[in-house]
């Protein structure tokens, strides 16, 4: 993959973590180097996929890791339980694993965290797995001292099969894009509760697991989908480049497609922050052939996560790592963000 | 398994991540209850192992999960990198994965976290790699902002595939109990670091990945390693308690027989804390059948890390569930500790 170096500083900021160009600096200088090597034909650390994906006699060991450290842990929409669970069903489904065979749970608290507030939260993690058909089969307990921790982070590793991994490097020229709904609706809900906006009541976080979703979308064709990625920290924008940047190719992204709702448009106007690089918790991008794209928006669309998927962009040969933003009146350049906006998004 | 019930308080506290009774009441009141059960056979949430072992085909995918929290992050014989590493793939070979198919790594750090710092740490994870065989295959990036964090959080998971799964509850009257060297070590080291005891140049943390060691072990013989766990968090004394109640056995612990350095029992009697009751992270405690015990202890002690490994006890028919602590001169129950003494010991 193309890589575009940062000089990274003495010592480690919050865009370190924003999931955009600087964190992906600090990963490939200091995370990624002199392991050893992935089996030839493994996804491993070096290609910063949304998890590995580890051959396994004839089928894939699907396997990815993240922390959960938002703030607050109680939000419209959700709490850091179901985003702990979904957020790592998601990356799963995103490299093609749709049946979970297990996941971890490894909760930090700080000492005096309430217990009401934590079962509150174990709750959400077994609803959220229900609805996923996932379970946790393992965890690990920590606790630090008052001060030491702002209260709770979760760790969730899960771990899936698939007969065929679907990387987000997989774009071609001509390939469409799709997203699967609505875009910006965690990160401007967590923003909104963060400032007092008074739009808390009709903005609500996305966060849902959606290996259901993407099922029915792989189930469309065989490899009709070329590429996927789920747009969390950095949002639409992030996701997009890092395809572009993958894959080798350019994309064009055509804004008046990309489905954003009123509130959403509203809160982004009033605070002057786009959209298209905010978080989201409950949507993927899917890069698809040509052929097939009508075939994975009927899939989409029939399942009630996906209502709104559109197509909204196509890949090509010119222009290969960047994004180009075709607004309807020009064409622009969306420069990749360092990194998401807000910290502690999830 | 035999559950004590404590009563959980309306907050948690230290003793509720300190690997003892208080936590395993926190996990088995709030964490485990309500998943989807376990596929049958599978060693799952509710059986409160080192992890999980899911059935795939003819072997089994063994997984687990743990946040490092250590403090100080750097300490004599080791820092937090190795730590992790080490305490992950100890984890895996406890229920007789001793080849690591992969390791995930989530870091969460504290804004302002030195660079030199976390390089120093990174380089630590891919040696403590090498020396047991593993790689990390995925990983994730959070930041904290100042004062959210206390510098550095590592969650590793690690999975690996067995023929034959080793609980930690398949003790029988008459197997022996092995422990492969001096006990207390790690422990101590960080306790007269934070104390400045001035013991801080002889004391030093055994940490180490094990993956070898039992390797060794259990190719002594099918079926001749009963059950193992690795005496972190409560120390032996934990470890003997929670395989004694897991196995509905009695187990006589030989206190004359079980290894301590000299250093250690001084640090002991200094500070007066039982090196039975100290973390120790790089050392395991096996249950063998009586027929294969001298030639399991002869494989450990052909191993440079098994050396000093020793018959330390008994399992009998009475005292089901409990440690009978034999001084020599009497023996009276060992009770079961709350918890490690110690906060942020691993």
């Amino acid at each position: 993959m193309k890589t575009r170096r940062l000089f990274l500083d003495e010592r480690v900021s919050l865009k370190h973590g924003a999931g955009g160009r600087a964190m992906r600096a600090l990963i490939q200088q200091v995370f990624t180097q002199g392991f050893i090597e992935s089996r030839a034909g493994d996804i491993g650390l070096e290609a910063m996929d949304d998890g590995a994906a580890l051959r396994l006699g004839d089928r894939w060991l699907v396997v990815t890791t993240d922390s959960h450290v938002i703030h607050p842990i109680f939000f419209p929409g959700g709490d850091i339980g179901r985003l702990a669970v979904a957020g790592t069903v998601n990356d799963l489904a995103m490299m093609g694993a749709t049946e979970v065979l297990g996941l971890t749970c490894a909760v930090i608290l700080e000492e005096g965290f309430a217990r009401a507030d934590l079962e509150r939260i174990q709750k959400s993690v077994r609803d959220t797995c229900q609805e996923a058909g996932a379970t946790v089969v393992t965890g690990d307990t920590k606790v630090m001292g008052k001060g030491e921790l702002d209260g709770i982070v979760l760790n969730t590793t899960g771990f899936g099969l698939t007969e065929r991994v679907v990387p987000d490097s997989g774009l071609r020229p001509g390939d469409r894009i799709i997203v699967t709904g609505t875009i910006g609706d965690h990160g401007f809900a967590i923003l909104a509760l963060r400032r007092g906006l008074g739009l808390e009541g009709d903005l609500r976080s996305d966060v849902a697991p959606l290996n259901g979703l993407i099922r029915g979308a792989l189930g469309a064709g065989d490899g009709a989908v070329a590429a996927m990625k789920d747009p969390t920290r950095g949002g639409l924008a992030s996701a997009l480049c890092e395809m572009a940047q993958k894959s080798g190719v350019g994309i064009v992204l055509e804004e008046l497609r990309v489905p954003v709702s009123p509130v959403v448009r509203s809160a982004g106007e009033l605070l002057g922050i786009d959209p298209l690089h905010i978080a989201n918790e409950g949507k993927a991008v899917l890069g698809v052939r040509p052929e097939a794209a009508e075939r994975v928006l009927a899939a989409l669309r029939a399942h009630p996560q996906g209502r709104e998927a559109e197509i909204v962009g196509t890949c090509i040969d010119g222009h290969a790592g960047s994004v180009i933003l075709d607004t309807g009146v020009g064409r622009r350049l969306l420069a990749e963000p360092e990194g998401e906006p807000l910290p502690r998004i999830c």
